[in-house]
């Protein structure tokens, strides 16, 4: 299928906060990248016409369906592209691993670890490409901190220390939308910002072998409101409906590597409205990261001369940097829609020189399966090993 | 011409940084604003065949051509846009207007007052909407400031205090580019840099009264190399050519509202890239920005209860800032590329409901004679009122 | 025995590290502050007599001793300060109480929760107020936020973050000194600086009552070498000797008032020479505070305008900050020394005006069951709840 | 006079904010620092007897005087240290020359050129030691950035910022304290803060070639008050006296050394209680400081490996940094009060080893010829040598 500048036609499934995301992605891709392959926006489906037509027009894709079975058996389509809420990921990868569809999901994968392997399964007995949407990786910043580890710089590593504060639903009134409601997300801050986290820490310093944690739901209660909401969504005050994912999840891992790590993730840390970051702590060196200013990193070593140790503001736009060649002058920074373009130029790097690609849905079952651990901890209170 | 989703056909002269920061503008106004008109991609135009074919097949240009005149004349151009080097901005931009183009220009418009002033009345006479790209103006937490003073939460202002602080060419092996030529490039420093400031400056605060200032050149001999390399322009060591424009341009300048203002333009900053900053002080409050953290304003409130005083830093990211809600969820950064958007959407703005958007070419000329004052004020070693 | 300005006659037990900060508080005390007592720095006690003779002379101590016992003997002493290792705590404060002394000493408190208790019956049954040296409550900044909180500025606590990060023994050649000996400290980084962060959440949000938590020794063998050593010791290579401590200690908490807590302490977090800080997440607001920067205070309101929302940078130097105003203009800042002079003005405020200052032995003795509870469950990998 | 732990016996005329500073210093000298010589707080000085008095029970000394001339006539003095308004530093400073005591005085030297010129001659005439307090040098942070300027880590000096920012009379009902009369203080935040930056600029990058600035008055009538009144004085709002000296002063500077300055004073700047900032840009690397973070100093290395390269946040507390050693261990910060025990330690030192130690009266001249320069340029409007 695939040679130079070889067209890949995309289906999108959902159409949401990622469907933008990921439809700018595609947009935006040949324009900095030299990539092998060229996207073309070919289907856009939604249940609901008038938002999924909108969304079509607005975004730049040349079709929309409104039943997903109809995009998996389109013959014009080379790669499935699933932004849906995540109870629906599994049937909607499977139906598309089985049609030959290279598939892109956002995370997390599945709500089980048990549909996570069906998932990898059907992926892996189709042959076809697959990834899953951990963006963070691909942040410069992430990208040279990964790249300052593997040079040895950082030496041994003893610590990983992680937070995903949020704040957005702080408010008693905001309302029961999905990813409130167990069976359709899975899992609440855990699942959702949590599985960054992991996923962070899994790519910058390897395998997680145990895990203890907590979790909690602060407001038990909220209005029953618009469901498919985002941000701003209203709830109905005169109708509350139970809350059945955490509000917060906090776990201590110790890692195959021997290093020790504290996670939090949460959505009731006011003042934070995005704030994923991380610090690494190693023999060598210690790298701290923060998504809110994202492009810079900042690094200590603890070889530099006696007097100037100190760690060092990196503004990782510089033709050095990963993926920031690509844009403007150093010092002018981009911003979080650019992780995706990374992403699914790695991805479509992955179809054209045949190669699988990471994060994918191994990274994703692997994901789940800590996800799981980590509620299983909570419930039991007690250490779980990771498999 | 002009009514809801009409295109705007662009016709774009000049192709390298500034014409790819424009192109990616275009392709992205509609993906996230709701503006009436819809560009189109036209045609791109460039003396070298070439390199001018490859910019229109990466940036996605429909045509190109190697000669500006020949746009100029086609039917098929509603909006000219001038990204070359700063001594052709007159010649084009006076013969768009007198085609009936519409014009956006980068930054200086031209190399005098003289020549500013003779395109301020082409466009005038010809009736054509006209914008120059003072980029920064769009950042949304800029934007942001600018509400908060009209809003009278600074009061009257004290002190503004600008840096434009660069690095790039401190080697003295970066060889003589064309924007260290004068004939070229008009001036230096202070053309290039310093005029971002002075914009900042007069939009958020008022206009200038008077100035005096010094200027420098601290390397003045530089290897004679490729004229059009950007950053990584290359010299050669064995011939050796005259820097013409200044290195660095400080100077102080009183606001006809009484603030007293102080700036410095420098590409001998070691470590700072791109580092664009002000802070403004006034009788209710303060305000700093800096560009390479440019989603963030810090702002300070005097009123602030006794105790809590203090600058905040405000991620300018919400839905209640300026272009902000057209993007991700708080939180979620944005970057450079951003502001050519927001500038963009005010142009198309202006000509679909017929206002003349700013910043226009009226700011252009007003910038060009502070430019011209401060020069004057260096060479005379006096203070210049400005007009 | 109190009165305005009376003397009150110290003898302290040690000298180093700590009996350096406890001595100069004594001398600045009256200096800025209007305390009823007056400390007079009668005698400083240490087994090396050259060694505390000097430190006699150069910290202004009016006499020495060779023998602790002796001091408490003496009838012209007031007040016992104890700066020795941990593993003497005990013996001298039991002693101190029983001749009817009132007791300062550094923390931990003891090596063991029963040796912590019987110190509190001790100070109980012989009516002597009695006092524990964590500082950090003392710092203007932090003592600010118990007060945002008290004034329920914060509202219902979510989220209490801690981590105490050092560096100072991540060469594996620095040497066995005693705070690596656990017969002579009780514990490492948990009861050298987890002990302070413990104790901060305790002042600031309230009890513990469960935790669970992991420890680490990552370099188990060091150099013998001189055992009384500060930062600067230096090993003996020949001869290797056994880490009994921990070198890091992480733990999970859940409060009486249902907020969570994640800690750590480390002293192999390279880059963070003394990096002592805390994060709180309120129903109302956020705080945040680091050591490294004592004097700041970051604090987010949920209520600010919308907008204008972000954390503001306070500097606690104005004269409503607590300890503040007895120093110099706002924006002079103070440094780690002086949360010694708070912490003896309050204990002498406590002798003067006869009420039982804190933190005490209760806060000890809690302080070391928490520590003992951590300890307890890294062993046996279960939660411990808090008696 | 001088010897091994040889007294030093001080009388010091006037006891306000200064005074304490003075104090302070004295009393801990020989606390941290192994000087040869050790003072004792013999006389201090004031007209208001009561306030004297007060001043010198709270602050040690051993006894008062209520005319300052008696204080110089004394045999049992042998430094004068000089805190009174800057009107009267010019004749007690020649009496005590004339008296053979060393002397110490606060800044500025005197009100103008030809008395500072005065003072000099007289010091000099009878050979005795003189300083100035110019603080400032003496933070540990700065004194190190003048460490890494003659080791040639930052080569050839371009660009010098500084900004000295205080907001304490914003309001407008602040009284017209001794700061805001001409005949009093000499002029206003250009002598008071300006002058600190001016000698900061001397110290770290060499002599000042000719300036341009501007001053302002933005309150020209203030309640006439509490002349002697700190930062909480309070004005009687039915008189109201004119304000004869600067708010804010501005100006550009040229060095010897081809560098360029840009420098700002102002008590109007919101929000900014003491920030006395300076960056230095230079051929191998750039610096900044900032007194609000006194013990931080952010460095660039331009020689920093690709990619790594970025401000290093220092913290100038190991025993590598000038002074700190004498204080705590690494990451534990001092504050304010602490630069000037250095600049006494200096002090005694010169005195002690017989050298004239900096800064001294002639710093004081050449920084009041500055001074005066920048004032005459803002009158003349036009740029002034410095001779």
């Amino acid at each position: 299928m695939v040679g130079v500048n070889q067209k890949v036609r995309i289906g999108m499934i959902g159409y949401q906060f990622m469907g933008k995301a990921h439809s700018h992605a595609y947009r935006d891709l040949s324009f900095y990248f030299e990539n092998p392959l060229k996207p073309e926006l070919t289907v856009i489906a939604g249940r609901n016409e008038e938002a999924v037509k909108e969304a079509q027009e607005k975004m730049g894709w040349k079709s929309y369906e409104t039943d997903w079975k109809k995009v998996i058996e389109r013959d014009d389509i080379d790669v499935i592209d699933i932004v849906t809420p995540n109870h629906t990921h599994a049937e909607i990868a499977i139906a598309a691993a089985k049609a030959g569809k290279h598939i892109i999901t956002e995370k997390p994968l599945a709500l089980t670890v048990e549909e996570a392997k069906e998932m990898l399964q059907a992926v892996e007995e189709n042959g076809v490409k697959h990834m899953i949407c951990h963006n963070y990786r691909f942040v410069p910043a992430v990208q040279y901190a990964k790249k300052l580890i593997e040079d040895n710089k950082i030496g041994r590593v003893y610590h990983y220390r992680a937070n995903y504060l949020q704040d957005f639903i702080m408010d008693p009134n905001f309302p029961l939308v999905w990813r409130l409601k167990k069976e359709v997300s899975g899992s609440g801050a855990l699942g959702d910002i949590g599985a960054h986290s992991i996923d962070l820490a899994r790519f910058l310093i390897g395998e997680f072998a145990e895990v203890t944690g907590t979790m909690e739901t602060f407001i038990k209660q909220r209005p029953v409101g618009e469901m498919t909401g985002g941000l701003n969504a209203k709830g109905d005050a005169n109708e509350m409906g139970e809350v059945t994912v955490d509000d917060a999840a906090l776990f201590i891992a110790r890692f195959e590597n021997g290093a020790l790590g504290t996670f939090e993730a949460t959505r009731f840390a006011g003042g934070n409205r995005n704030k994923n970051k991380f610090e690494i702590n190693g023999e060598k060196g210690s790298i701290r990261w923060d998504m809110e200013n994202m492009n810079n990193l900042e690094v200590y070593f603890a070889d530099d001369e006696e007097g100037t140790q100190g760690f060092r503001l990196i503004n990782c736009t510089e033709a050095v940097h990963p993926y920031a060649g690509a844009y403007w002058p150093p010092g002018h920074i981009i911003g979080y829609e650019h992780t995706f373009i990374h992403l699914i130029d790695e991805f479509f790097r992955g179809i054209a020189e045949d190669y699988q690609p990471a994060p994918n849905f191994d990274d994703g079952v692997k994901n789940q399966i800590i996800l799981e651990a980590i509620e299983k901890s909570s419930e039991n209170k007690s250490w779980v090993s990771i498999e």
